[in-house]
């Protein structure tokens, strides 16, 4: 994502939002560091708790996109890539059983 | 992502890892609902914390990893799609000030 309107639909990369957030909030997410940054994500968890419980499909939209980009936040701060965070723990399959369809007995994600 | 081995750090689209959580865990997360897909989100969220303040970067990767898999998993259960919802909030700049690169002020975004 650049600098410009986005268009209809694109297809968003993980890298590409956590790009877009730093753009966006890196001054200040670096002046307020983790743990300041970590109270905001709570309070975002907590709001999509609410949405997830009494809120309309729209509330739920905003609150998933508000604890994503206070994610990505602490990621920029503390220097973690997204992608490839997920790349190494997901791309080959489950981290439990190695599959790409769970086989893990219940007592291991159940 | 599809059922192949990873390549060496392809792009990760948000909409294709929330795909291969809904293919990885979808029967187990549908069964187990919202509400108890949370407080693994929650336990995760806590290991995130540890890991950010006595971790190794490899830690912190594992950790980011896991968080955005439980998001991916409830918001599969809820059916929210990730990318619809960044893209519909963080889209077209700062929800608060509209800009690519934040403008509101301090008590906006602190």
């Amino acid at each position: 994502m650049t600098d410009q309107p986005s268009q209809a639909a694109p297809a968003v990369s993980l890298a590409g939002f956590q790009q877009l957030i730093r753009d966006m909030y890196l001054e200040k997410d670096v002046a307020r560091g983790v743990d300041g940054t970590f109270m905001w994500l709570m309070e975002e968890v907590g709001e999509l708790a609410g949405a997830l419980r009494n809120g309309t499909h729209e509330d739920r939209l905003g609150e998933f996109a508000d604890v994503l980009a206070w994610l990505a936040t602490i990621a920029n701060v503390a220097g973690v890539d997204l992608s490839e965070a997920v790349t190494r723990k997901y791309g080959a399959g489950c981290p439990g059983c190695g599959q790409y369809v769970c086989r893990c007995a219940d007592a291991e994600k159940p």
